[in-house]
């Protein structure tokens, strides 16, 4: 994405006329630890149910927008660009905007929440209804397509259990990243991975074919240069595209990275037990019925371990009504659906009091 | 330390004359994960054995030399001042140096060896024995006063076990960093203090007396905002720094702490009982003796709960000739005598071929 001078990114606005029946719009926006997603969809009527399948009027895709990882600054640019981005391609702009929910990793505590919405309030007119949540909160609504209702379990580069009651109450787990023990996460895996090959080759552990795995998808020819491999860059994402490589070897019977796996599905069910016993989502009687979103990577069912059938399993265990829903839709749809849904509620709230 | 541009390190050579009587020196150097001391001491004659209590002409201090922290350029730059400053401070100049040891972590491969040779031999004559080691060979030979048998096992903010045979073979174990696993060490005891202080507050884990400890050591209201704490300052020592707030909590009774205590003695044992067994220390019998150099704030002796003492207990269950020494002198100095050791082995060597 092109670098814009202060002001410059809403130029857009004055050089193109908003195409002809153009009508309000919704903007969405997913930002994880990767990437950041803005949608731009048409209002949908209050007197209509949500949609199962929104119709998409255009869709912006950039870097990494979590202030944690990129700093204030480059966060919030990259957040203000990508919106613009899906305006301009969606042929209109921001007078046409009627609510904006920007669902963002790194809000994890309220003066987050409100240092966006305060420079959000900055760019749109006073009316737009504006809502700021954690990314976790849009993949649950892209699963219950709105409505904040059950759990969510995202389990990507990072791992989060997030949940909400149908009265309103909140509960998350984990998310806290890797220093603090987000063990299930890909990071995770694929850093107990690289620490097994460690560990096999000072004499500390088993030997495993994680090692030959690993160094041969790493262009690496001893364990050693691990070490300098991890210290180059940072990244999390960048040791958790190793997850794959986990996988093929737990599948061929490896003993070391089967153990990985099994203790990361541990670790992943167990935040959402927490979320789920917090918020009794299961009802007094523990069998009560609600929806578990399964979101991310790590959870994806194209592999004979399934990580994400096995976490599913160990819920159920525990809380028989649990019902696993893969969304249909992507996270930043989830955050518009959400950002109607506040709007309408407020709108409401305000015809009932005029 | 201040900055100097190209070349001005050395300036003081030509401004300060070699104070009279001045004779040749050995430079020892530690560069560890957060300081890099420098020693310069003058040199033994061969005919003499090596000093218990060495004399020391001066001592300089400067920050973190790992170049995978800090990168190539500043920690050249940071090893280079260190050592001007020491030799300055000793009234004596480079033209007196005889042999210089630089023990700095990050030092894991022979390339990394090699580049750090390559620039110390543009800096010193070519007469001056120049030799490059792990900071850990430096620690085992401040126990060991310059013999290169044994095996020491540091555990400060990082940690590392590295032995070697007295017939020149060795091995390491652990040292790798935080992301591949060295658990045992200040900083993966103090993470793993912070990952309970978030599981006991998010569900996930057991109530702990860390959490209001720790929260009260670094000023914080709520365990949800130590995830923006630790992202604040990704340093290491940073987060090594809470170990004593772990340790008294273990005092006290607390049983995650001390969970958390135990774990790290178990690491930090089997690192060093992975090194004993790949050289074979103890001998056929496995009970013959070695000296154990143990080396850092983690093992200091200075608490009711002693880690280094349980470490120790652990490792001489298996080997009972293992024989824990604590240094009397400083890891730089341990290098000082590594360097002179080197250097006469080498000189000796030369006599003989003549």
């Amino acid at each position: 994405m092109k670098r814009y001078r202060n002001g410059e990114i809403w130029d857009f606005e004055h050089q193109m006329p908003v195409a002809l029946g153009a009508s309000d719009v919704i903007l969405g926006l997913d930002g994880g630890t990767t990437s950041t997603v803005c949608i731009c969809m048409p209002v949908i009527p209050f007197s209509d149910p949500l949609p199962d399948r929104p119709h998409v009027l255009a869709r912006a895709v950039a870097g990494c927008s979590n202030h944690n990882s990129v700093g204030e600054a480059a966060a919030r640019e990259t957040l203000e660009q990508v919106m613009a981005e899906a305006l301009m391609k969606s042929g209109s702009n921001r007078s046409a905007v009627r609510a904006v929910c920007l669902a963002v990793s790194g809000v994890n505590h309220p003066t987050d929440q409100q240092r966006i919405l305060d420079w959000l309030r900055d760019i749109f007119p006073s009316h737009v209804g504006l809502y700021v949540q954690n990314d976790a909160v849009a993949a649950l609504a892209s699963g219950t397509m709105g409505k904040l209702h059950g759990c969510v379990l995202i389990a990507g580069t990072g791992t989060i259990a997030y949940g909400f009651t149908e009265d309103g109450r909140e509960a998350r787990a984990a998310g806290a990243g890797p220093v603090l023990g987000d063990w299930g996460s890909g990071y995770g895996i694929a850093a107990q991975a690289l620490t097994a090959v460690i560990k096999a080759h000072d004499g500390r552990g088993s030997d495993t074919t994680l090692t030959s795995s690993i160094l041969r998808t790493l262009h690496l020819s001893s364990p050693d240069e691990l070490i300098g491999w991890t210290y180059a860059d940072p990244s999390w994402a960048r040791i958790a595209a190793l997850v794959p490589v986990v996988v093929s070897c737990a599948e061929v019977g490896d003993e070391v990275a089967n153990k990985i796996l099994y203790d990361s599905v541990e670790e992943l069910a167990s935040s959402v037990k927490a979320v789920v016993q917090r918020l009794d989502l299961c009802g007094e009687d523990g069998k009560g019925s609600f929806p578990l979103v399964m979101v991310g990577g790590v959870l994806e069912a194209n592999k004979r371990w399934d990580i994400g059938k096995e976490v599913v399993k160990c819920i159920i265990k525990d809380y028989p009504g649990a019902v696993a829903i893969r969304p249909k839709v992507e996270p930043a749809v989830g955050a518009a659906l959400l950002a109607w849904n506040f709007f309408m509620k407020e709108s409401l709230r305000g015809c009932f009091k005029s």
